[in-house]
């Protein structure tokens, strides 16, 4: 059975034309008018695949087909609100290709033994909360506080937005791990890997946890003139210093990324030796371990050099996808001829949510040309969405064997 | 003849107390009230030195008190204003002390050949252009643009301010060099060294030029978890290195100071690999050659690390001061037992702009405790005022025989 990977295309694009910018990109932030808009356009899609679909509670776009057995249901989701600006296959990709499997199971009059869900997820982007928020919600992972936070600058908390978008969140149940059988995602790498490496189809073998330290030198503010270079305590220099061994640390570890990507300088002049350096370290990893270990080397640098503050600003363990369905994966991509490549997602998805309630998670990636993404330039060829989406039927087929 | 140092302290710390801060430093803008108030009471202390005192028409006060022989001036100078919340030294101790001079001269019934003022020149501190404005101003060293810049939000220009302090800086005219014999002035060091050492009093030995650089290199932007260690160009791992290279390269030519105190990173997010940095690398040295020497050095690691730009942002000559000044502060220091040093001055001062005109020029400097300066903190003992005081005395008496 195959995918209609025209068929895809078509309704990929016209998907793209709703909240596209002057530059090329897609605006389409969650409960705005053009997410509205995709909304229904992508309701229209899956009830022409023979789905009943429905909104839950907090904004999550539910298109379901009972299977022949009943039980527990396997899920293939994504998002399509984007980010400010963004690009048409982030997110988009995979909910488009879960309604294209839908299609193509009605066209070839085929039905699992198990129920099916195509979904859609609220701002997964975090427009409003860190991201991942409609995931998050449905499973029980969105705290008390999430809920009262302010979201808007005229002081609107998250929940009276969802109110004033239509919805009942209030209403919400979250739903039990043991109704889904898997969770299923297709989705644009956002890194370069595939690309740069030729392959078609990325196995998804976690997601990386994310760390971020708020690191604080506290030197000595002093007249860049009249201090000479022995008398200063210059807490950019110390900076640096951190900076340079983020790379070396993280190169040394392997299969891990570490970036100083956010960094002030007080007072901030050009005659004043600097008093204090704040910068964020991130560090990115499938293994927790190898986080640690450079954080420690880091943290024993800087004590070396200069007084420090030190903050944890986030600490988000990685999700280790389920071995049997990347086996699966794998196993239809090779059996399709598809070249075909472990690999690490650097970025979180909404499969994070299913697989920190140890529900048997996998994930499909398709190489974004030169690893951009969240920018007008994204892009995947139409050829490598098709074989995601074939890849992501095969799975599904295969899942419902088991 | 020995100037009275108990005297000076009482007028210093008088003068300190106009204008004083809650922090315990002193706020007084050229032209703000407080300027006013202390102009006041520096022209009574001058009126009873024996001196006649008028303000010129961009507001220079001056006192002068003419010689038995006529001919050009010895100017003593310094300025009365400070920075936002600085110290009741910087500048202050060499028009109090030159006051003091005179103050001994008339108690001693001295008059010296040559006409001698006292000057407390107008916003030396740049609160309205980039300092040393009076005596510029005076020298013919401030151009046409100068006068129309915008110095309030109000939209108010130079000129215009001038004007609203009772002044008509349209008739001002242009001193001639010719009329100054040699200038001196005693200033606090803002730097450490002759604290730090253990020495009264510093010769200065001239006035470093500064050169500011805005370097920007132009790496590119990419996500902070998708984009692999090896595949990124990150513009502040490559700003980091310049950083780190710049106190390499100064120490090694020794006799000058290097400082980056201004850092941006755009986009300048957490999850963001750096994609654009500048930075402002700021190179100060009585030798010219040290500073092109290092710069050639930065740009040519610049080049081999990644895309950038280059932008000369400030290129200010060293002010050299004259030997036969330098040597007669020296030798007046070494008589009275006073421990003192030759050193340069790593800040700007009104000299520079008699020693651009060439005009002979000499600076005394006192300890500045722990090198502080344009703060509350900053503090120099009374004693090393008084030795300030006194070798200003007797530079002066040395340059009337001269």
């Amino acid at each position: 059975m195959r995918i209609n990977s025209d068929r895809l295309r078509e309704h990929l694009t016209q998907l793209g034309m709703i909240g596209c910018t002057p530059s090329g990109g897609v605006s389409r932030a969650s409960f705005s008018a053009a997410d509205r808009q995709a909304r229904e356009y992508v309701t229209e899609l899956m009830k022409k695949a023979g789905c009943q679909v429905y909104t839950d509670p907090v904004g999550n776009l539910i298109g379901r087909v009972e299977g022949s057995r009943g039980g527990p249901a396997i899920v293939m989701g994504s998002h399509i609100d984007t980010v400010p600006d963004g690009g048409q296959f982030d997110g988009a990709l995979g909910v488009m290709a879960a309604i294209e499997v839908m299609q193509t199971l009605r066209d070839n009059n085929v039905s699992l033994d198990h129920p099916v869900e195509v979904i859609a997820f609220a701002d997964e982007e975090g427009s409003y909360l860190t991201g991942t928020f409609g995931s998050r919600a449905m499973l029980g992972s969105i705290s008390a506080d999430d809920w009262n936070k302010v979201v808007s600058e005229d002081g609107t908390t998250l929940e009276q937005l969802l109110v004033s978008a239509g919805l009942a969140p209030r209403n919400l149940e979250v739903r039990d791990p043991s109704t889904v059988k898997c969770y299923l995602e297709l989705h644009v790498e956002q890194g370069g890997v595939l690309d740069a490496k030729g392959y078609s189809i990325g196995v998804v073998e976690g997601i990386v946890g994310i760390s971020r330290y708020l690191f604080t030198f506290k030197g000595k503010a002093n007249h860049a003139g009249t201090t000479p270079m022995d008398m200063r305590q210059d807490a950019l220099l110390a900076a640096c210093q951190i900076i340079l061994a983020v790379p070396e640390l993280v190169k040394q570890e392997g299969d891990m990324v570490g970036t100083v990507g956010m960094l002030e300088v007080k007072p901030g002049a050009a005659n004043v030796v600097p008093g204090e350096v704040e910068f964020v370290v991130e560090l990115r990893a499938l293994e927790k371990k190898k986080v640690e270990r450079v954080l420690q080397i880091l943290r024993q640098k800087a004590e070396g050099l200069m007084d420090y503050t030190f903050e944890v600003r986030m600490d988000k363990d990685p999700a280790w996808l389920t071995p049997w369905v990347k086996d699966i994966i794998e196993q239809v991509a090779t059996e399709r001829g598809y070249s075909n490549l472990r690999i690490a997602s650097g970025a979180g998805h909404d499969a994070m949510s299913f697989a920190y309630k140890n529900i048997p998670t996998g994930m499909i990636f398709v190489p974004s040309k030169d690893g951009i993404s969240h920018a007008p330039d994204e892009w995947t060829d139409w050829e490598d969405c098709g074989k995601g989406a074939q890849v992501l039927l095969d799975t599904l087929l295969k899942v419902d064997e088991n």
